[in-house]
């Protein structure tokens, strides 16, 4: 039974991490994990797709029970990744998505080392502020707060596999996808039991004096 | 300026990596390396295209001159990559493939350990005779040899990178293709120079006080 793949889709806000990652979801089978915030949703995000909202509280019981495969609060505000979901769906051979924030993704990398770790960049600096801008729900002060930000967080790539830059999300969607198809082929433990099975198979069947 | 990657495609005899490198050569943009090799050409094989078939004289010759990336003696014959090729190729940016013996292969990963190993393997043992006995080339003695050797080749198989299981080529190719596809998006020199651009970019048009 080969066992699913750690996915982890990460970069600065506003690098287009959630467009990407849902065209990617629809071209894979992948499982993409739903977190959990205590932040307010946007126009548009639906409680139990985009993320799990709920309280403060709440969110600090998950903490203490320790159900939690990350957390981090960030600007405020917590968000964390629910860990009975993740382990159980990669137990069972499928492959699971993460979208996180840079500093969830480094704890996760911690807990989870042979996951794939993915960056994905804006194509340019002005690009980036001018998605952030466009969103309109941030003063010109907390965005260049976040540009200098990811600036900083830039310099931990080297914790990453892989660097995807999104110019057009769905060629960003096509690369993710590459991506798992070629981790799916890499050499490991699925590998190393189908050898040994051709060397039964030799021994039994094919010449049994080899 | 990126540099081209070194893509080695290896596995036993008979596992079909010529087939699924021709495919895969269609499929992209990548240059095939032609080896040179003292065996004589099998039926349909075309010298400059499947092979340079030489003389053992010159083939030693261009030993001497050390002009060989990787040569090896297989089955009394001897077959090798020529160097200068590959490395003009690989500094103009330009990804090129090398379908080579696992003895070969092994001898590249130690002179070239940053380059992409695949070792393709038959989707069992059963098949892999089937295919080197309908090739009407070898006795069945001769067949034997070669399924020993394989199967002992294959406990090296931690040396590669990936591994494709070549039930039907096609599909076996759009593997290398999403291996190559994916290991163009590495984390590596290209990237570190990408985020030295957007700091510059930071620092002098968009936010000079950052």
């Amino acid at each position: 039974m080969k066992k699913g793949l750690l996915f982890v889709v990460s970069g600065p806000s506003g690098a287009g991490k959630g467009t990407v990652c849902g065209e990617f979801v629809k071209l894979t089978n992948i499982s993409l994990s739903v977190s959990m915030t205590t932040r307010k949703p946007r126009p548009g995000e639906i409680d139990g797709k985009n993320y799990y909202f709920v309280s403060e509280e709440s969110f600090l019981k998950t903490v203490s029970a320790g159900g939690f495969l990350e957390y981090a609060k960030v600007y405020d505000h917590y968000y964390g990744t629910p860990k009975d979901p993740v382990t159980t769906k990669l137990a069972a051979g499928a492959d699971v998505l993460l979208e996180i924030d840079t500093q969830g993704a480094l704890n996760v990398r911690r807990e989870w080392p042979e996951g794939i770790f993915v960056y994905i960049l804006p194509p340019s600096m002005r690009e980036l502020r001018r998605r952030i801008t466009s969103r309109g729900t941030e003063t010109s002060a907390a965005i260049d707060l976040r540009l200098g930000e990811s600036l900083k967080e830039m310099d931990r790539i080297d914790q990453y596999d892989y660097c995807v830059i999104n110019e057009r999300p769905s060629e960003a969607a096509d690369s993710l996808t590459a991506i798992l198809k070629a981790e799916r082929t890499r050499v490991g433990p699925y590998i190393y039991e189908t050898i040994r099975t051709y060397k039964e198979e030799m021994r039994c069947y094919i010449h049994p004096s080899i």
